[in-house]
């Protein structure tokens, strides 16, 4: 198909980063070529993540520098490598993620794996399709930890943020009771009008003994810590015995304390979670029947909040005002 | 059995804690009555064990005071409950531990329920089988912890206790790979003389490193933790991928710190193990066929070494050489 293999310029601009912590920058580089089992996709969104700041911050993942940022977005398969899957890919709109230390999608074009891009439904936007992998997914892998290891309700301490609102909405459809914590009283009220039932303040003096009562009365033995650091000590020591605390991001960028009575005499259990990880410990099948349940609630539960798109070169004015006003919205990257 | 109930006193000595962290002092009490599915043990030998530091400090275990301590200890049978395994218990030579919550093994006699006391085999002496509970029964069920969840190697910190030593030995036995890891040069010497393939000093500069290589090379994914504090962030960074820590102690006193990206990135997890809990989660036949191989290895792999042993009187000089050498041997309170 040389008419389409035309289309594609050699060069394209990807913001790029040096080294780990430095600023990104704007930069024409040459469009990658997709090799046996990849895909290229001509990107059009991409969300800015918790997991991006980590990422982009350096310590998160061994990697080498230069590179390109950009853990999720959406865009069309434009050209397709060698392999059967690829090539049905041809065309689709899809949600991608990238190569395992690859380049990521914050660029014009992505090269990826054709296992790392899922066809979007019609009803679901290219902006909203953008959205539909890492924070969807982990709400959905969380209730499904949830129900199979029998836990009667849940904890979730980062629940302001775009993840506590769709973990709210889909603990909602599947009837799991869920303990929200916020740090801020605006966001109290915000998650009590969006009809949450249970929301706790982290910064009030009772919330250790609100916690530890409410958690009891509910049953809720899955702890998810999106903060970590000290306040990992607190949530720990206020949850019902053989509790499991599940580490998924780290807010406050402190390490983890614990009292090590509540792991040896309360049988409690600290673990860490990681969608790539969780994702390739599941089965083939039951890694396409998750899938077929994120997309039935992607355009309800799971949708998010888009707060403005903005194009690739106002990247750092988009990463400080994220960073500033994280529970306001998702800043959608716009090649 | 008026003749045999008539052999036994009204009063008793027995060693009692008024709150936690205070001395013991010797007192004369009631003997306690056996109830139904209870025995009465005429002690005849306790050990004193981390676990028992750990208890007198407090804070370890909700109690009520004052109470009269001692973890585990044997002694014979004299008086019955009712029920079948009470009747069947009366007369024998016994491993006992309290009931949850209930006085202990430092007295001249303990109530307890028939389900804490296990038959002594004719070649264990009551001294050696007063200490077959806490520590055998935990170094085996750390042995059935790596092969039921299949860890090629593993790691201990407190390797020079009695419980380290046992488990050498029984993974000697069972072919498992074990990193010792000690903080004297003189405990290094010790268990290189006694065979030990794997010792590391954890003062050492190059501890860390040396670790995360030999762990690697071993597969050592199984870290078992009685020191916890700022250790286990230490130990869980040089694990491999995928490791299990298992907090057993706190000899450190202090709480655990961890980096979350150990936990998050490289699926690390941190789990605690108390004896009794474990226990607790067992069926009955397990807990059978698990009684079985302990026993089998009593007078061998699991035997204990005594330095000496001491009236109850003497406790609180007992307890002082023992958390100042506790690596020289079991100290045996005799009633």
């Amino acid at each position: 198909m040389p008419e389409r293999k035309a289309m594609i310029p050699s060069k394209m601009m990807a913001l790029r980063q040096k080294e780990a912590g430095g600023r990104l920058s704007l930069e024409e580089v040459a469009v990658p070529r997709a090799l046996r089992g990849e895909v290229l996709v001509k990107m059009d969104a991409s969300p800015i993540n918790p997991s991006d700041l980590a990422l982009l911050k350096g310590g998160y993942l061994q990697r080498s520098y230069p590179f390109t940022p950009g853990l999720e977005g959406s865009g069309i398969v434009v050209r397709s490598g060698a392999g059967i899957l690829p090539r049905l890919r041809m065309g689709a709109r899809v949600a991608c993620s990238p190569l395992q230390g690859g380049d990521g999608t914050w660029a014009e074009y992505m090269r990826t794996s054709a296992m790392n891009v899922a066809p979007l439904p019609r009803n679901i936007s290219l902006d909203q399709g953008s959205m539909m992998l890492v924070n969807p997914m982990t709400a959905m892998a969380f209730i499904l930890l949830a129900r199979k290891e029998k836990h009667k309700a849940m904890v979730n301490n980062a629940a302001a943020s775009s993840l506590g609102k769709m973990l709210m909405r889909l603990c909602d459809v599947y009837g799991i009771p869920l303990i929200h914590i916020v740090r801020k009283e605006e966001h109290l009220q915000e998650l009590t009008q969006a009809g949450a039932d249970h929301v706790l303040n982290s910064q009030s003096p009772d919330f250790a003994s609100d916690l530890k009562h409410l958690a009891e009365q509910l049953g809720a033995t899955l702890f998810l810590d999106a903060v970590t650091g000290k306040q990992t000590s607190v949530l720990l020591n206020a949850a019902p015995a053989g509790t499991k605390l599940v580490a998924y991001a780290r807010l406050s960028g402190e390490n983890i304390t614990a009292d090590p009575a509540d792991l040896i005499t309360e049988d409690k259990k600290i673990v860490g979670f990681q969608l790539g990880n969780w994702l390739h410990q599941q089965s083939l099948p039951s890694k396409l029947l998750f899938l077929r349940r994120v997309k039935k609630h992607l355009d309800q539960e799971l949708s998010s909040t888009i707060r403005y798109r903005t194009p690739l070169r106002e990247v750092e004015a988009a990463l400080e005002d994220y960073q500033q006003n994280m529970s306001q919205g998702k800043i959608i990257l716009k090649p």
